[in-house]
């Protein structure tokens, strides 16, 4: 107890923890022998004062060593992951992950569920027939060492840094979540565990996203590059945009529809762009030169790479997507220009219709979601359909519609702004 | 559970709380609503952030309203209390209570038990035959009514603020005890509710107290002052000088017996001051014009109120206090002045001899003690005792010279310091 009291006020004296004190803490708080209330104070004094980046780097490393770290050095082709920091109608890992495969490296995602208004891959996917997110570790790298393959999205194990887990619980409840140290540490202990030798991070900055303002999301691109490269992983972050959702569809099926949509070679034009970034972004991180992922979407290599994945996990890549017993139209109230769409408007009303959940462990419907008609640029007249809004229980329809109806701005001219904002690392 | 992360987060943001926040947030934890991992968080943000003047009145209110308040306005005389930070050697309270009630006020003094280097009143007045602490509000009320009586010095009942209780234990383990208006507010709340009318708070100042530096003591004077004002409480504060030990000895019984001096008109020079001053501030805080405590101490009606008040408790004033079984002596290694005592020193081994425990619910031993034969401004020779150490358990005089060995700094010439630094309030 007093070495815990003496590690707590060195934080919040704003003096720098020592390796020793660090390691100490977070295997105590492990072991419980650190109480819960000992590490929110904790983690209220790190928010607080901060942490250098050897601290950083250290107590990373810490919350891994809670844990298991897989390993795929024995692959003959280097792994490459990608992490988004949470967007609405971001489905980016579905064409992204057969690509990156399809263009040579192999890829391990191992990947979360939604929670709140940003909707969670895992759950997207479920949204297939006989798909499963429950991997072993032998499963694992036998579908990424398939050459047919190479790809697999699958629920991370609770043996990959248990720590982090407990502190994420904690944070969530103790109003510590907002630290850019402890939300790097906490994003890098998992994807450092996962194995990967190299990894591109997607970090959202705009209404919709986490993170508000460009500084802040380059504060954490920044800290996570740093963790990155400390602990081997070729790392870099490409910081973009989230004021408006990703493409035209945010929720659970409608997401996989539209994900097929861009690798069969079509799709809306800032999915592919991303898309297309991300993947070179991955390759260059691995190593791997000479391939254009733009050229592996239209030669239809990036749709059997999916087919095979999904199949690999049990999935029916031709089955029929399930369909909502109930939609709704939203129409513009005035003629003009959509100049704004927020985001969080928007997946709000996906995650009220029932894409998400409110608590840990509750379902969600596969149906459920909206399909977006008018984006920023677009030219609206008066009735015309803004969105469609899907769901199995229409009670819900009211209690959505309220988060989504004022989601558009209708002016006169629209300026184009780019996804891609900035680079950090590499 | 949201309501008390939207209050942790409020104040980590450095906004003021409201009321209602405040109220809420306390009553929550009280009922065990808000958890201890959740309160610990909002306490180290509380550390950070600070509260305002009102904030920290209403969170003393909601602390005071979480028990029950002691009522003494049907007593047909003033009521007044005086409170210290804690010091080495800090006896006061024990002449003190009885030399203002022979002034004609009731004292009513809820008082603690010693934990770590400062001694506990209640430990040093159960070094008497038979004294005892615990009284029924019942008893409290007749002893204060009792013209020849008119002083109690007893311990607080678990009802008064049980939520201050219960935080003060968690911020002991998470390292959030130094914030200044925590401490006031835990300090506050309990005199509050204990019903006096007016109260001077001893702030003590020095390497032997928990405030070591002049600002920080005149802050913490400052919110209390600004508490007991905003609850109608008369209330003074005197910041007081604590680098050496108050009078010549630090235990329990050899600390009654140094009061006992005081009381006969006796008694070192620094205590007999500062009882005077503190007891002269006390009857002005308390509207009580016309009586000089010093003509009190010297024509003997404090020691017939001490006998009375003894007495009252099932004490037996006449008595012999215990003997320590074993003594030790600590001598002189060169000549000259003693320019400093550290009082942290003297605490400490005072404590190590068993005059202070270590854990609460932990016994201490009546006779153990320090009785300190040369002080600040004293000249001395090598091989001239410095100190006498008293313990009933000879093993501990080892640790316990540890402590004290290098207390006192022999050098040339020393300059007399004033013992009342600062007045703060009315």
């Amino acid at each position: 107890m007093s070495d815990a009291v003496s590690i707590i006020a060195a934080k919040r004296d704003g003096h720098t923890l020592t390796s020793a004190q660090i390691d100490w803490v977070v295997d105590a708080f492990t072991k419980g022998v650190v109480a819960d209330e000992q590490m929110s104070a904790l983690a209220m004094a790190i928010l607080w004062r901060g942490m250098t980046r050897p601290e950083l780097s250290r107590w990373t490393a810490a919350m891994i060593a809670s844990g298991s770290r897989m390993d795929f050095s024995s692959l003959p082709v280097p792994t490459v992951d990608k992490h988004s920091t949470g967007g609405v109608g971001d489905k980016i890992t579905l064409p992204l992950a057969p690509l990156v495969a399809a263009c040579g490296a192999a890829v391990p995602q191992l990947s979360g569920r939604g929670l709140g208004h940003t909707g969670g891959t895992l759950d997207k996917l479920e949204s297939i027939p006989g798909w499963r997110a429950d991997l072993t570790g032998d499963e694992i790298h036998s579908i990424l060492a398939d050459p047919a393959v190479g790809a697999v999205v699958c629920a991370a194990g609770a043996d990959l840094a248990p720590a982090d887990k407990r502190l994420y619980a904690l944070r969530d409840v103790t109003g510590t979540v907002e630290s850019i140290p402890l939300i790097a540490s906490s994003i890098m202990s998992k994807k450092i565990a996962e194995g990967t030798g190299a990894l591109v991070l997607d970090v959202k900055v705009g209404a919709g996203a986490f993170m508000k303002n460009l500084s802040d999301a380059r504060a954490l691109a920044e800290a996570m590059v740093a963790l990155g490269t400390d602990a081997g992983v070729r790392t870099v972050a490409l910081l973009t945009a989230m004021d408006s959702p990703l493409g035209l569809t945010a929720g659970n099926a409608v997401e996989v529809e539209e994900s097929l949509e861009v690798l069969a070679g079509g799709g809306p034009a800032d999915i592919v762009e991303l898309t297309v970034t991300l993947a070179r972004t991955m390759l260059t991180a691995a190593g791997i030169e000479g391939v254009d992922p733009a050229d592996k979407l239209a030669d239809g290599s990036a749709m059997d790479r999916w087919r095979a994945m999904i199949a690999a996990q049990g999935g029916d890549p031709g089955a029929a997507l399930p369909v909502a017993k109930e939609s709704q139209v939203i129409t513009a109230e005035s003629d003009g220009v959509v100049t704004a769409l927020d985001a969080m408007g928007v997946g709000v009303a996906a995650w009220r219709l029932g894409a998400g959940r409110e608590r840990q462990g509750q379902p969600v419907q596969a149906a459920a979601g909206v399909r977006l008609h008018a984006k920023p640029g677009d030219r609206v007249l008066a009735g015309q359909p803004l969105a469609t809004l899907y769901t199995d229980t229409p009670e819900k329809f009211e209690h959505a519609t309220a988060a989504i109806a004022d989601a558009w701005t209708i002016g006169d001219a629209y300026e184009t702004s780019p996804i891609v904002i900035e680079r950090v690392g590499l």
